[in-house]
């Protein structure tokens, strides 16, 4: 197996991504690596070693940049790159944590979509109360998604639950203001009734905005417009209390004091809230393994999404969803 | 003045309710206060007072109850009693912390809507990290909300926080996907273009879920959906912080010593979070006023809501609303 790894990407690029990618090797992962990106800048980085080989890319998808008029302009950014050696079969994934659009519009435009499959959805991986991961997706792919790509995005993020987490029957939550079927608008009205038919999911019901943090189920639901601006929300209020608990609570001279007494609790919560194992995930619906991991990532969190992408490479995800999708329109 | 009181809506009720009309008028709150509930129950929490008066009403929306089917079934409920008595010019304000469904449902029943206004809108109030109170709306009372509708919500939410909030010129931002005016779906599109053409708003632009709480805008709409989902997303994230830092950080033998050392840093934090003050907010585009508070208020919230009802009254929110409808209509 070979992976790919868009070495110029995310925040910490390319010292943390190199640092990923040897981690992986050394915890004894077994694909062989190709981290795509500056060869100069990749070297000093220290990217040498077995089963790692470097592919020369010299242009780099900023932050900010507007993806997918980047990608067109540009033939030699570390995405581009990385993602046309899925398409020529040269790799078996593409693993990322670069801008996340360009990540995207890469895989559509060069892998696009899985046979039956109208929009593809984004994972946003996320952390529960239950010490387990959840899945809450379209994190932001499709806007203006309907309910029969509702479904689609409840199927396809059920099999990858299943193959690369090993959940069982993974139970799915609409996510919605309230419980009862009839609760939200037009859409969640249509989508619940075609969640409900669905014999081949573990629909559980509507879940509200709370629950997701409370793992009431194992993936969350909803149109990409809604899921980017929860996910995003979320966040924010993680960054606030991060910063809080930093800088107000063990920020003084007191607190510092404070600090050295609240280790061991401090090391439980973080441990709780850890989310490097599980926040990378594929984008679902492309046909190809194309993983998405976050902006900040550094070493552990790379290594992790090396590894998700060896694992939905090696359970065969993209035919379980391809299988999944032409079962259920049968 | 006269503001009726749901005393027996929300999580601490009657007692904290009780204890919030005290100290409002100890506080030296001018208006007088209608305590709607059980007078048994009212008179056993302490309801006596100068400036305070009982009005009995035996019955009670539950916090899980169906909210307009309770309204039309019972018609001595509390918050059902209380809003009649707005309705019929003997209460200048109602202020609940119960159910806020029953809250919607009985002030557009009983008080239907602005001239010109089509749809209400629910303000969630949030602490931001500028230390100032950021408004969201909607959060939840109009689904299948257009573009138009969120005009409207923009406008509403702009002259309560210059009357109620003293805002001079209080900023619009739009949530969506990114920040660019193409972002986001059909209706976030329509809306930036109305909002962009709107001269009467102060219209920043687009912004995300994580510049909620950052403080970017006075202002953050969209629409009842994204809006219920968001907060309680946020809300979600606080808990499992606020239950983090109690229970790993300070909650073993060493984290209780720790605790002791951080009192300080652990004030400053709750201070710059704390939302008594803010949290109360009008159901925006109800034509009489109902201030709808946290179902965990305390007497301290309480408090602070029958502020708000008074305020509202005192500038006469509603006047300014009716007139910005007007005259952007004109």
């Amino acid at each position: 197996m070979k992976i790919a790894v868009d070495a110029m990407g995310g925040d910490h690029a390319p010292d943390e991504i190199v640092r990923g990618a040897l981690l992986y090797r050394a915890k004894g992962g077994g694909a062989e690596l190709i981290l795509v990106g500056r060869e100069d800048d990749l070297r000093r980085a220290g990217a040498l070693g077995e089963g790692i080989t470097i592919r020369d890319a010299h242009d780099v998808v900023g932050m900010d940049e507007h993806p997918a008029k980047a990608l067109r302009g540009r033939a030699d950014t570390s995405i581009g790159v990385a993602t046309t050696l899925v398409k020529r079969g040269e790799a078996d994934a593409v693993v990322s944590a670069g801008n996340t659009g360009a990540t995207m519009a890469a895989a559509l435009m060069l892998l696009g979509r899985i046979r039956g499959i109208d929009r593809p959805a984004l994972c946003g991986m996320l952390p529960t109360t239950k010490g387990k991961a959840a899945c809450l997706l379209d994190a932001g792919a499709t806007m203006d998604a309907d309910e029969h790509n509702i479904l689609q995005f409840a199927r396809m993020a059920s099999r990858f639950m299943e193959k690369v987490h090993s959940v069982e029957r993974p139970s799915v939550g609409l996510i919605n203001v309230g419980e009862e079927p009839e609760k939200g608008g037009r859409l969640q009205q249509a989508a619940h009734a075609l969640l409900s038919g669905a014999e081949d999911l573990n629909f559980y019901g509507n879940i509200e905005g709370r629950d997701v943090m409370r793992g009431i189920t194992d993936i969350c639901v909803t149109d990409g417009f809604t899921g980017n601006v929860l996910a995003k929300g979320m966040e924010g209020v993680v960054d606030v209390f991060v910063d809080g608990i930093r800088h107000d609570i063990f920020g003084g001279p007191l607190g510092k004091i404070a600090g050295l007494f609240a280790l061991p609790g401090l090391g439980k919560f973080r441990s709780r809230m850890d989310y490097d194992p599980y926040v990378s995930a594929p984008l679902l619906g492309v046909a190809g393994i194309s993983v998405v991991t976050h902006g900040r990532a550094r070493a552990n969190m790379m290594r992790r999404a090396i590894e998700v992408a060896e694992r939905a490479v090696a359970t065969r995800l993209l035919e379980a969803i391809g299988e999944a999708v032409s079962t259920s329109a049968a």
